[in-house]
């Protein structure tokens, strides 16, 4: 192991908890995120007001029991951006986990700390969280895999809420087969026979949008799958999934998980902000006046516009279509270079969200993978599936690379 | 309107919040269980200490804006059995709303109080929530109309939480036009043009776990059912969904839903519940406990079989199938006659409860029709459809009854 858990400065708490049954995970390791519940401890959430107006969990998450269950070990808490509510990670708090593979890079947040546990070699494994690509953006900045499950597969019991039509629970590992493993226990899923897709779709916009040198980056991996796949490899547009005529750009799904992603935000976050008024990191304190100040007239017929493209986007992927587009727009911004959301430089924010929010807003699983590198710096490309096809992802994913 | 609302006891609070839009729902009104918040206002959750110790709601939740914003009009917060835990409809300190059509009978809970307003004619309709059957049994039980949606397809945010993987927001409604409508707001759905059901399958061991007068008191819509649908309409039995061997009863399903709903409520109550040591109606004290005493070492397996299940359901039905069950296996309780849970006689907790983990269990939505009657006391009979199917399962519905 070449870094300690001290210096990778991953963890809030190191601890050891054994497994509590034998299977697919014995032998390995994992980590925590902190909104993530471990009985008897206290929850942080990423920031000291929240963990001292909370008592002790009274039991596991779900999702840890799992773990445990399947025979893996669990090592300690990882530092969260507060209140999952960033993707850069450096927590105003609990500082910035080890980037090991770029050091003078952010992790990515808000599963900032499990991204880091298991780049460095620490953990086999780590729980996120993905709201908006809590375990996506780590994933890709710190050069590893990630993934985010269908919206409401694995059970969120135990875990602190941000935005519920959009959180879900993830995991992170160094390798696929690791991935897949402990994915497919959250999932209480078979790893699938299945492996081949019917199409795999590359998406045009979400290309677009990004840096030149990502774009570039990942032509390795996209040229391996045309080979692969041959004529099942297909260009695509939004305009072929989302019929609307102003759908010319990534923007129509960006601003649906904006709107519905704050709105819920001070939904589950409002009340206990006004009570408490806890001293906030300035990233995470412009993020909640954002949720704040909406105009919450525009939640409506937001909510309509995300349930038509879950609808439209589930129509375009038939069984086993894949659609495949860049985890992230650029390279992890540098350590201390984002103290507001327009300082990372070119819209980082918007526009790694408008690549997040395809799958965030449509319900589908996705799978970040490490295959792309921008003068040293991880970036990852991503397979998205249908819903409830996420074994069948793992599948293919773990076939291929 | 033949009562006034505080003959009915529905309530725990009276206000008018004027529409902030207009549309399908215009000059309907609306009561809001009060486990939903309201902006500005504390969300009571049924329990006098979880009122004192939670601040009050910084936004109105989701789905009332949702209401709101289609022209309806909302007139007050319902009472809500004790954090949702009960189906009885017996509030310990806030009283029992009136069931008008069986003045003797409870309401049947946890939406207790909005099922009230809704059959005494105090509302049009009413929001209610939904994890084991709080929508569906108080709808059978008071005679009205009830549809507990697709699990994730309504926001939960500014909902309290019971059990995530179970928990729905549904709606109650005097007929099935007014439920479609506000359902179909709250789906961010348009009315289905398809209201044909490809079969509807007569699930043989949900009759058979009914009274005797409750199967009896239901002929007669099944009958329609039949001379609509001809050979349509099938017989059909668990052996044929739930191909484990010891599939012979609605057992697995409710095993399934009991533990991992007291698993999750501990996750999701458990540390208040130790922090405040709250003063609990009896039925409430008793189920709180069980879920505190529950072996979690059942937990991981419970809910590999859930997703099976799951799995097994949504494979079983095809597109536009239907399965036909009792709502209820027996007319409401009498009041005060139920303290504990076995009290209610012959096995009525359980029973009620085997039925509704059908949906719950599998994601599906049902619909509660009130269309039996066992000496004067209502029974409801319930159509349920595929998961995200709800739009079509209300088509058919208004079609037929």
């Amino acid at each position: 192991m070449p870094y300690t858990a001290a210096e990778t400065g991953a963890f809030v708490r190191s601890f050891t908890i054994a497994p509590t049954g034998s299977g697919q995970l014995e032998r390995l390791i994992f980590a925590v995120k902190d909104l993530i519940d471990i009985s008897g401890q206290k929850t942080g959430f990423g920031n000291p007001r929240w963990q001292e107006t909370h008592p002790p969990a009274a039991a596991s998450a779900i999702c840890v029991e799992q773990l445990l269950a399947a025979g893996a070990t669990c090592i300690g808490k990882t530092i969260t951006e507060e209140l999952a509510y960033s993707l850069i990670g450096e927590n105003h708090f609990y500082g910035t986990p080890l980037n090991c593979k770029a050091p003078d890079r952010v992790p990515g947040g808000s599963s900032s700390g499990s991204a880091s546990a298991v780049a460095c070699g620490i953990a086999d494994f780590a729980l996120g969280t993905d709201t908006g690509g809590s375990v996506r953006v780590p994933a890709s900045n710190c050069g590893i895999w990630g993934l985010r499950p269908t919206h409401g597969l694995v059970s969120v019991a135990g875990v602190c809420t941000l935005s519920p039509s959009f959180d879900t629970v993830g995991v992170l590992a160094a390798g696929v087969d690791v991935l897949e493993r402990a994915a497919l226990v959250l999932l209480s899923a078979k790893r699938s026979q299945e492996d081949q897709p019917a199409a795999i779709h590359f998406l045009r916009e979400a290309f677009d949008v990004c840096d030149p040198e990502v774009a570039a980056a990942l032509q390795n991996p996209l040229r391996i799958l045309q080979e692969r796949f041959g004529n099942r490899v297909r260009n695509t547009s939004i305009r072929e999934i989302d019929q609307e005529k102003e759908a010319t750009g990534l923007g129509n799904w960006y601003e649906i998980y904006k709107v519905l992603q704050r709105a819920e935000a001070w939904n589950s976050l409002g009340s206990w902000i006004e009570a408490e008024k806890p001293e906030l990191g300035s990233m995470i304190a412009e993020s909640i006046e954002l949720a704040k100040n909406l105009d919450r007239s525009l939640v409506p017929s937001i909510k309509d516009r995300k349930e038509d493209y879950y609808r439209r986007m589930n129509a375009f992927l038939g069984p086993r279509d894949l659609l495949c587009i860049p985890t992230v727009c650029s390279p992890a911004p540098l350590k201390g270079t984002v103290r507001k959301r327009d300082q990372a430089g070119k819209g980082y924010y918007v526009r790694v969200l408008s690549l997040t929010s395809i799958a965030g807003a449509a319900r589908l699983p996705q799978i970040s993978m490490p295959l792309g590198d921008v003068g040293g710096a991880p970036v990852g490309l991503s397979l998205l599936a249908r819903s409830n096809e996420d074994a069948f992802l793992l599948a293919v994913a773990r076939s291929i690379f």
